[in-house]
Formats: structure tokens, sequence, C-alpha cells
């Protein structure tokens, strides 16, 4: 225990030390931008009951004080405003506003084309208590195997590569996706490829692609946190 | 001639008050936006003499006093700079950079996708002297002639709506891109809409989308610029 302040549940795979929720990734960069120091708890998808407070099922789930907070953008929203004093994730409410379409292609468009490359490298990584959950719940919601689901992966990768044609339209001005220096819009991004990175060696991205640089500049951010989680990938 | 100040080159069809470029269009709200007021000049594709001041050849291309500024992009930064006690565009620093991404996708997603739904319609509404270039360049561009390219526009209809996902995730939420107030972002994506609105019937929005009802929002902003602007569709 760090005796920190604040506490985050954040998944964890059978390893206690592999984190790959790309939607815990955006809330420790919150943090760490925030300059907030942060003990985070490893949690299991089948483990509802240890975020019961929080009055749902899912995380990442912030604990500060007698507050839980629940989902990365809410917790995002709370830093901000909670700690005002702190370098802000957003550069002011219009650049809150104007994240929310970050959160939006990630979530509808970035990570669910990442879970049709990746999605049963997943599985190996997993705590056996949440294998049957895992396998079930995705299988039902794309409605085939994991194994059926990333047979193409090959084949499917030149149309995701493509698909990351908005970034580069930006990157190649800019290091990063909040001007010279990094937003909440960045960790939104960067949490799926980091969720990929923990989990699966398959490349998603070639290495002279703008989009690769940036990544590694993410990898590089507070003392290297990201990059110093454990990883399949390089 | 209004004796405005400000000077803006704008496409224009056989009719000269049809004005349907997406990125003119992302001009002149921004200057709308900025209150200015502007003198539109009609122009036609093939006229690259006329706008050679501008060291290219494309619109919008705006003149303020000695000053020729080519390029959507560039026209915005420029009026925020040269007008900074108008209200601003970005809303701050953070918000310019983080609009970036907003001109990523309209240019590389959203608009590529219209052009492969309504890139036919434009011929009826081009100049005479317009329409073998514009038919020549596109048709060289897109690989197939243009009658080809949207003979499937109702089979691909219901993707091209799913590929608006991340602007539902925002919208559901707030009025705007820019939130409770309009800002470039919403210039930016609203172009292609505004583009659409001038030369095709094709329905491109359900009714009951809540992309529709943010783009009757934006046709209603300043006095009903958009929506007063010659539109095919409703």
């Amino acid at each position: 225990m760090s005796g920190a302040a604040l506490k985050l549940y954040d998944l964890a795979g059978a390893d206690d030390n592999c984190r790959f929720s790309p939607f815990c990734w955006r809330a420790k960069l919150a943090l760490a931008h925030k300059r907030l120091a942060v003990e985070t708890i490893p949690w299991r998808f089948t483990e509802k009951d240890r975020i019961a407070a929080s009055g749902q099922g899912r995380v990442p789930v912030l604990v500060d004080g007698d507050k839980w907070i629940a989902d990365s953008w809410n917790i995002a929203c709370y830093l901000e405003d909670a700690y005002p004093d702190r370098p802000s994730l957003f550069g002011g409410g219009a650049g809150r506003a104007l994240t929310c379409f970050y959160v939006g292609w990630a979530d509808t468009v970035l990570q669910p084309a990442m879970v049709r490359l990746i999605v049963r490298d997943i599985v190996d990584h997993l705590h056996p208590k949440d294998r049957d959950y895992f396998r079930k719940s995705r299988e039902e919601r794309l409605g085939k195997t994991l194994e059926e689901v990333v047979a193409d992966r090959d084949k499917s990768l030149p149309a995701f590569r493509a698909s990351l044609a908005p970034l580069r339209t930006v990157l190649k001005d800019q290091p990063f996706l909040g001007g010279a220096s990094p937003l909440q819009a960045d960790y939104v991004v960067f949490g799926g490829f980091q969720w990929a990175r923990a989990i699966s060696a398959f490349a998603l991205l070639d290495k002279n692609d703008v989009v690769h640089a940036w990544r590694e500049r993410l990898l590089d951010l507070y003392d290297g946190l990201a990059r110093k989680a454990p990883a399949v990938a390089a």
C-alpha cells in the first residue's frame, strides 16, 4: 500500500502487473498529467462486488476519500474540477467540449477496429476466473468466436492503418493531439494502443508512421509510466 | 459590391448563387462567427488566374487589404489572430490544436464518404466551363466514372450513417461540437453537409438522427446564413 489518497480500480490479468484496459489507461494518464499520486488496485472483470459502491460494474473506478467515480470521462472531468490548480487536461471549457469527439472516435471507430485484430490475444493474459466470462460476453457481442473474429487480421490490417488518417493529418504538424504538449485527447486515443501493447504482439503500426512516433512520445511521458508497464509488444 | 473590406473567392455553380464548396462554407461560417462582413466573389474551378495572387489554385481565398490567404484552416487561424477581440473560433490555444483532428476527420473520412454518394449530382450544377474539368479530374482521382461511383449509393447509405457515430457520441450530450455554442470544429464538419445540401436531393441523414438536429441548428446560425443559401435538399 502506497498510502496515496487516491485509489483506482484497474483491470488486471493473470499477472497482477498486466494492466490492459484502454479506459483505465485514459484515467491513469489523466492522474499522471495532474501530478496526482494514485494507488492502483488490480481488479478482474468478475469482481463486480468490489466496486459496487460506484453504482455500476466496470473499471476504471476512482476513489477519492468518500467519493467513488466510475467511467474514464467522468474521472477526467472530476479531476479537472476537483484539482483546478494542477495542469489542465482540456485547456479550458472549449477544450473540454472539443475532447468529447475524441472519446466518440476512440469508442466507436478506433477500439472496435482494434478488437477485430487483437481480441483473441486478450484471453491468454486473463486471470483464470475471468476467462469464461470474457469469452462468453465478447462472443455474444461480436456474434462469432474470438478465433473467427481475428482470423483474417493480416488482411484487415491495411484498412485499420488507413482508418488512422485523421490522426496523421494532425500529427504531421504537431507533436500531440493537444498541440505542443499532451492533453486528455491524447490519452483517450493512446489508451487503445496501450491496451493492444499489453496483450498482443500483433504490429498495429508501421514504424515509419507518424502515429507510431506519437505513440513513442506517449510511452515516454511521466517518467515512462506507460512504457514501463509490462507489455507483449515493443 | 458591398464595400466590405474583406473579400472571399467562393466556388459557384452555373447559378452565381449556387455556392457548394464545403471548404468555402467553413470559411464563411468562420467569418460570420467573427461578425465580419465579407463580399463573396463567385469563382469557378477553371479560373485559376483570378486567385493567382494567393500562390495556388483553389478556394476559399480570403483577401484582407493586401493579404491573400488560401485554405480554410489558414483562413480560420488568420481570422483568430488578426481579429482577437471578436468571438473566438477555438476557445484558446488548446482548442485550436484540438480542432485539427476535426479537419482530419472531415477531410479523410466524412467528405470522401459523401463524395461516393453525391459526386455525380455536382455536375448538374456546375458552370458549363467547369464541367469537363470537374469530370475529368474527379474521374481520374476516383478511378471510375462519376456514375459508377454513386451507382450503389442506396446500399452505401447505412454504412455512411454508421460512420457518423463519433458525432452522435458528442451530440447526444451537447448541442454543438464546441459545447453550448458553436466553434470552428462545428463549421469544419458542417461544411460537408452544406455542400451536399446545395447540390443533391439525396437524403444523407435520417430526420430522427441527433446529427440531423445539429445540422438544423447550424443552418439557423447567423440569421440563417446557411439555410438561406440556395439548396436542392431541405
